[in-house]
């Protein structure tokens, strides 16, 4: 990793550790919208299976507007927006700031609102060009397997493990995407005249469903879709399963793969429209056992955006195309 | 209210009492599935604004599976299963009993499993003969504002206000229902062949939006929807919206209300086809300012239902129908 990208995130994680051993830490709110939020859910539910400390996950204007009685100068907020100028994230890492919390940011554009209205902003590269090591996912785990290190140094080898993994995970992803890019591929011709397809997920990886509904499809495909939690599935969702209806399925490796299996049993029985990737598919070498429920969404997004490539290829409609996004005030 | 129902409540709350005078309370944790997580969602909100312990929700195999760290003998663990049968959530509720936590629950059915799993159960009574002040929401902001009065004894009298406006509030829902019907009725005919319709809200009303899509909706008319954030709209989902594409879209009378006439305005340009329910018109004399946000969502529910009474007749598909939940095992 670029010294520049290192020195930002040792700071942001020392910063953290002055004020675990101060003044104390009584809350770490994750604090984004989209795509930035969804970036967020699988390390906020590593926060919360990890940390005695309470950790929550809101969409910027809900914090800025419902702002959470337990708020205040004790709080970390860690906000993400990836050009730094989503006023309400701004507003958002800005309000941490004023109140005397400590306002973490992750973001594409130093020097960016965002960048300015936190005390501790992250930078990350972008784009097909920019090296794995130094983008958005590799910055944000270094981040949080360092911060883990700090908040609970009982299990810091632990943790050193997962510092490696993120280091050696690329060509490993890549191998996964190889491995799924055949099903993944037919999935995309085969449903390219499909209005909806669904998405589903739990536990790390629910966010990967969030993101692929609200942002691959509806945003950027114009493709209806729900992420469906594997777990709410039977409790409502599911009634819209049949033989011609679409799931995209991410199966756990961790904590949670009872619930994927579970769902994915009943769906198999009733669609013939899925895609399942089972995370226990990819190559963990090197990653110890306890990690590889954290490192697997990794794996599981570059799947599926092989897919969705190929999806926005066949439908002709470029995942660049916006008809609001960027066209207008809103 | 009847006195059994009464007495229930109480004692939930003098067990809330007593632990957070005795050995604390440290995380107060909302768990179960579908509807009934759908029905918590409104309160953990208000808990969230007003007290400064931690709560979550959880979907109850996510919280058996992917339990919290923090999770413990000084947890209060809340659950809901109409049935009392659900056995994830009877699960949920015998893991807070066996660990020492305070284990509430609601549900339908006395002595179910549920009932058996938790110390401190309540009931609720259900079905179209039912009495309002018997019913399941009834019961809960009942023990809501009783318990807010515990734990956040210093807006004693606005508890007390939210108290009475339960009391009182079942003929100016019916009045609410009135101002609507045709607006609603309306919408539902206009709509009766569409195979998607989405919902929108934030804050205290998410939990609307999220039961419309994936019970009203998803489950038991077998129309696609999806529960957007009002707040996430302009983050993914908006790019989805055009002049034929229909929204139920919910205008909070609090907080989060900024969040909502922002979509709504957006939503308003692009599309020909929406059902606004604005909190703003309902009446809510002798209810106190600072608590009508919280009770808004009775309002809204009712008028939600009424439309979807009227789009199941005009789909001729019952709202009893299912072709898997209750017929087979999964």
């Amino acid at each position: 990793m670029k010294q520049e990208h290192l020195e930002q995130i040792d700071a942001a994680v020392k910063a953290l550790e002055d004020r675990a051993n101060g003044e104390g830490i009584d809350r770490i709110y994750f604090v984004a919208c989209g795509g930035s939020q969804a970036f967020f859910m699988p390390v906020q539910y590593m926060f919360d299976r990890e940390l005695g400390v309470p950790t929550a996950i809101y969409n910027s204007n809900e914090f800025n507007y419902g702002t959470p009685k337990a708020f205040g100068p004790k709080s970390v907020v860690i906000t993400c927006s990836h050009s730094g100028t989503t006023p309400e994230t701004v507003a958002a890492a800005q309000k941490a700031t004023d109140a005397g919390a400590l306002s973490i940011a992750f973001t594409n554009v130093a020097d960016s609102p965002l960048w300015k209205a936190a005390t501790r902003p992250m930078h990350y590269d972008h784009g097909k060009d920019a090296d794995f090591a130094e983008k958005n996912t590799s910055v944000l785990y270094t981040f949080v397997f360092k911060a883990l290190k700090v908040l609970a140094p009982e299990q810091s080898a632990r943790w050193d493990n997962g510092l490696d993994a993120i280091v050696s995970i690329a060509p490993k992803r890549d191998a996964a995407i190889e491995l799924y890019r055949e099903r993944a591929e037919k999935f995309a011709t085969a449903n390219k005249r499909q209005k909806t397809i669904y998405t589903m997920a739990s536990g790390v990886n629910y966010g990967e469903a969030y993101s692929t509904a609200n942002c691959w499809f509806m945003e950027m495909q114009w493709v209806s879709s729900n992420p469906i939690h594997s777990g709410e599935y039977f409790h409502g969702p599911f009634e819209i399963t049949d033989y011609d209806v679409p799931f995209i399925i991410i199966v756990s490796n961790g904590a949670t793969r009872q619930l994927d299996e579970r769902a994915l049993a009943f769906a198999e029985k009733f669609s013939d429209d899925l895609l399942v990737i089972d995370q226990r598919d990819f190559d963990y070498t090197g990653i110890d056992e306890a990690n590889r429920e954290y490192l697997a969404p990794v794996y599981s997004a570059a799947v599926v955006r092989t897919f969705v490539e190929k999806l926005a290829h066949d439908r002709g409609h470029s995942l660049d195309v916006r008809r609001y996004m960027w066209q207008m005030q809103y």
